[in-house]
């Protein structure tokens, strides 16, 4: 497995050099592996290995060096990211929430607002969570002068658990209409994160509850300027969210294959009617990996250029046009098409190189098809490749919304 | 789901008659159904499942009236089969293993051997398990004048725990090259049925391993006359057991549409992108319902259509030509491959119509892929398309194995 | 071919014993077939063929023998359609459209009106074409006092040139929602068919155009008790459409596989690579095989049992029910979608089997895949899912018209 | 279509500049495309485009400037290739044979013979066909003192008609295992061009036979140094083939997506069910756009991708090395195993979303899939995946041969 993680990830090593992002992610992936399936069976929070991530400098990755970070840009993130969701799709996640929520208050607050927080995260390798669902409408927000009050609940707020900071966001009462998104530290008072999440995959992002009982929040904490999907660049948080469900879907399914490959060269035995002697020469083995390789070859490229025209748009910073936005956007759409239908389609396939004796529990071979299962829930398919269809079709772009 | 299970099974009821075996079989699927989810996390033994079965007499369900039993068909006892398998495969599975078990004695052995079995069976309420795996040569015979002694290892004993009888093979030490089957109490000094099946699904029927440490058993315990894959009539038993794995999986993905539909109309919400109001009203919706409808329903078709060519062939007994037994597997063996796709694509896409909070561990929907896919490992599907393609492109017959 | 033409009907032969409507349909198939591959590339009017059909008998296949028919049910006369279509699909679609003809009289018309028809067309041996195309709103009818005129053109009017006899539509100038239907002798005045269809597929159906020029129609020859969809029973007629396209569509797949198989057979040679001397015996041509088997054969059984259940409706006359053509109309849906899936396919994967010297313009094989990509357009079969949907989420049968 | 062109081609366009070679290329496909369907009814040479071909300077397209051509690297050249064949992919065919030709003398032989061969075929616009054909063994060569003779025939000689030179092959009579390959004049003496190509598809290649007849051929037209496929350099031949089709397949899918797309636009209508006034709101025609779009977009990425990789290592020359050689080989596999797989899948379905109408024979839109289905049979996907998964299971490099 080593191996293949390396070949995937094309790491170009230096002798003596420092590690890379890339390799200090491996070094941890190689560290998550060996627990991954037990972990899995227990659910709940890994502490440890989010501790991991703390030390590891990792939670600072995308952050600007001026302001104490690594300076990665998006593809390295997303590299990172992948490599993490192959050993372990949990801490892929929420590590690469952790990036999601540091680009939300980048793109919809103030320099004043996001340089401090930026900062502060990479001197205190802080770990952001997620409480933003903006489908969930059950928070409220209160308008007092300079502050407002946020009371109800979230639901599918990853990664809030065992987290210093939190992206928050409710609705506003007298303007329902109105979405109000804040960052505050997840120990504010009122705030209460509840360990509920218990699903079949992903068991261990902590994708549960958060209730806010009159949560006090600052004007400063608000990202109001210039707010969500107030510009094409602020419209870059969707598709930021979207192309990290696309890299962990890939990274699950290279884990999945890598997996299978061990198990074929190690433990498989030939079919009796099988011509060949040896598993892996057998005609119809060979063809599975040809399809999977196929598939998880295209879905890298898709995915990687995906991430290179995101950076390109990036770069452009507020002078980024809606069609540029677009563009990328269409970029992402049909990477995440690709990785989710090879994703699933490999992750029930991967057997078929195997023999019955893989699906024993103790290997847990099956977390691969219910991670990516529960995580490609996150929005619906049907409605990506709607969108693909109207430009295909009408040239029309996608309309910017959380999901798109 | 009540009304699916009706609609699925054809019931024809009668008003104050008693019970036929599908409705026996219908009300024990209800009472089981209620427990499936939570018995899946647990894996272990279904004791209390198991005594359900004895009480309800369907353990004799096979066995001709003349000896006590219900005198059901193959297509009878494979809806039976099939209607406890769309609320718990596990049983579903022990359940049909103990036809299967009666049918190998029935087709191996002499008719004083098998009338007394089945008579015993019928009024014992025995259930049979299965220690027969032929692929697995751990197990070997020494011949004695009158006995044999079976020493070693057996895996994949479907059934074995909890049970009066059991089907167990061993090759002879002196010719390596032949199987010897026989039927034994379970509870023969030597036997040791080992509780370590723990598999990602199908966790309730005990296949693990059984060990034998010097079995005596007797001449007349040996299924010799006419023996393992002797004739045509013989060479049913794999045909049998395909099709039982046939019903299997078509009960799966029965069970998988069932609570996705459920789900569907009383769950789920339409996507904010949808142009329905209500979900079951979403056209991409109703386009996989569509799928799942056209697939599941030439399953169920294709399987029964198997099951009658096989009664059709049982009824032939020792005068089934090979011709006449080839044309059998070839029904079966389409019906498998087809239950076998529309099944696995059916359990990962039914989550396409619930939405992401249908992954909710305590819904257990995730066990229709993991019961599915741990079964179909039972042997290749590649190995099936060959056959197919054998006799497709070249009128070349399966060649009898316990496989084909 | 011979072989597999005779397996796949299952001609039960008797030695002296007159021929069957199969046999001699699988005698003028063989005779067909002959020219079928030029006659495609030629186009026009089979004069020629549509002249053995009516010395045959077989346009009177499908009426009783009290009218001096050959009194075939559904189920043979949809066999014998798909004799035809292995052969040639154009002339199995105008002799399927003569039965649907004659059954769109029955269904709608009087026993006066159709028992004349009936017993004219078995005498003369008539063949009827088909001007009713219900979606082609440019004919309409002006009511006098005892007739009617019609005017304007009709496309889609498959089998009309060379026909004796006519069913012809027009929407009622003063109730443009009413559809007038009539059958009507085709040398009446006004009545002129235009020689207009050119498609790359269904070469011979001659579904061009026929203009009415005040064409007169008597009250008598319209049919208008019970009238068009009016009853159940009367709404059999769209689905006798939607079968006989199921089995044309079931003919060309099982011709695209006969002629494959004569090629792999006898022509092809085994790629460099492959570990097999004899193409034969390669296993990719052999998985290729294997999924073409199991598609035919669940195309087989699904069209029979449709063709079954419409037999036991039509039975029934009067007396049919909605929800049993409901079921009628599921059965029949599910059978077209497998059929157009798996037809598609293999008619473009049939070469994998082949070879690039299949291409050959000669062999004229590309037929296969034109002939049905032609047909299948017919209606949409995105919307015949959604039907299969409605029915597998909501329990609502498919709402009677004349595609459904 | 026109912006589709522009948009799928990526055009950079100078204002005053004169053409780039995509621009050449756009042009003459508008102007190719407005005959395509009817001489690909007509079949035979289409003389007039390939001497448009030859007066745009693109036949020079691929030759470096130093010797008078146009300098383009593989990428460059095969985007030229692509926007030829997605107006006419017989012409965008024998135009990129005529790059595959001079790559072959390029990497076969000494530079006083290619580049003698490169001036000339830039100075006089010479047309190169293909009668190399390595499979076909009835040509062979006796050998003379300073030369040698051929004699046989070869078949599939995409491009020999018409052309003004030609790279043939044959076997050493002496030693059968060893491939002669060589550069002559179409015009040479016993050469003979047969006009026998009558496909169903690519109809306009000429790929017919070629008959030689004791033809001279000097020592130094035999391309020996460093000889067919003798170095990992010469070994990018084959790889540049492959690359071609890919291409080639790439941009009939997208030709057919284009021709789709306008008449879904001007065209059709909403089927009577459709819950959209307009065709173009159906979401079903939307879903399968978007499935088309997914789909073309991942071909166009891991083509460029592939061809990128190809320029890379055609920059090492014969520095490069045999697994530098392989990645190739592998980037370039997966690429056409997608485009042929996309390919076929749209050149079928494309009718789903246009309706019956546009099966009409002059708009000649089955010629997408018959040109498709004909050039992939070039060599059979099947043993690609193979080679794919050989390097997936086992990491090992597809062996050079000339499909490999």
């Amino acid at each position: 497995m080593t191996y293949v993680l390396n070949h995937l990830s094309d790491a170009s090593s230096g002798f003596v050099a420092p590690e890379t992002p890339v390799q200090i992610a491996e070094r941890l992936a190689r560290q998550f592996a060996t627990t991954a399936a037990e972990r899995d069976s227990v659910g709940g929070t890994p502490k440890a290995e989010r501790d991991s991530l703390r030390r590891s400098g990792l939670l600072g990755l995308s952050i600007p060096t001026e302001y104490g970070g690594l300076g990665a840009n998006w593809r390295q993130t997303m590299e990172v990211v992948r490599t993490l969701s192959r050993a372990d799709s949990s801490i892929g996640h929420v590590f690469a929430f952790q990036h999601l929520m540091l680009a939300t208050v980048r793109l919809f607050s103030r320099p004043a607002q996001w340089e401090a927080w930026f900062e502060q995260t990479a001197r205190h390798n802080w770990f952001w969570g997620n409480a933003l669902n903006p489908l969930d409408r059950r928070t409220t927000s209160r308008q007092f002068d300079g502050w407002c009050e946020f009371s109800g609940k979230k639901s599918f707020c990853s990664g809030a658990l065992d987290s210093e900071m939190l992206i928050v966001s409710a609705y506003e009462q007298e303007a329902p209409g109105k979405l109000i998104i804040a960052a505050i530290p997840t120990a504010r008072s009122g705030v209460n994160v509840i360990q509920d999440w218990d699903n079949f995959g992903q068991r261990q992002t902590d994708s549960g509850s958060v209730n806010f009982e009159r949560v006090r929040i600052e004007d400063n904490e608000i990202l109001a300027d210039p707010g969500p999907l107030s510009t094409p660049f602020a419209c870059l948080r969707p598709l930021i969210a979207q192309l990290i469900l696309t890299n962990i879907y890939a990274g699950i399914a290279e884990g999945a294959y890598a997996d299978a490959r061990g198990y074929s060269l190690n433990e498989a035995r030939p079919w009796h009617r099988s011509p060949a002697e040896r598993f892996e020469d057998d005609p119809y083995v060979l063809h599975h990996y040809g399809d999977f390789w196929a598939g998880l070859d295209a879905v890298r490229v898709m995915t990687d250029r995906a991430a290179d025209m995101l950076d390109a748009g990036w770069q452009k910073g507020s002078a980024l046009t809606e069609a540029e936005r677009g563009d990328i956007a269409l970029a992402i759409a049909s990477a995440k098409v690709l990785a989710t239908r090879v994703g699933l389609e490999l992750c029930t396939r991967m057997f078929e190189v195997t023999g019955a004796r893989a699906t024993h529990a103790g290997l847990g071979l099956d977390r691969y098809w219910r991670n990516l299962r529960t995580h490609t829930m996150h929005d619906p398919i049907d409605y990506k490749l709607l969108e693909l269809g109207e430009w295909a079709l009408k040239q029309k772009y996608p309309k910017p919304t959380f999901y798109s």
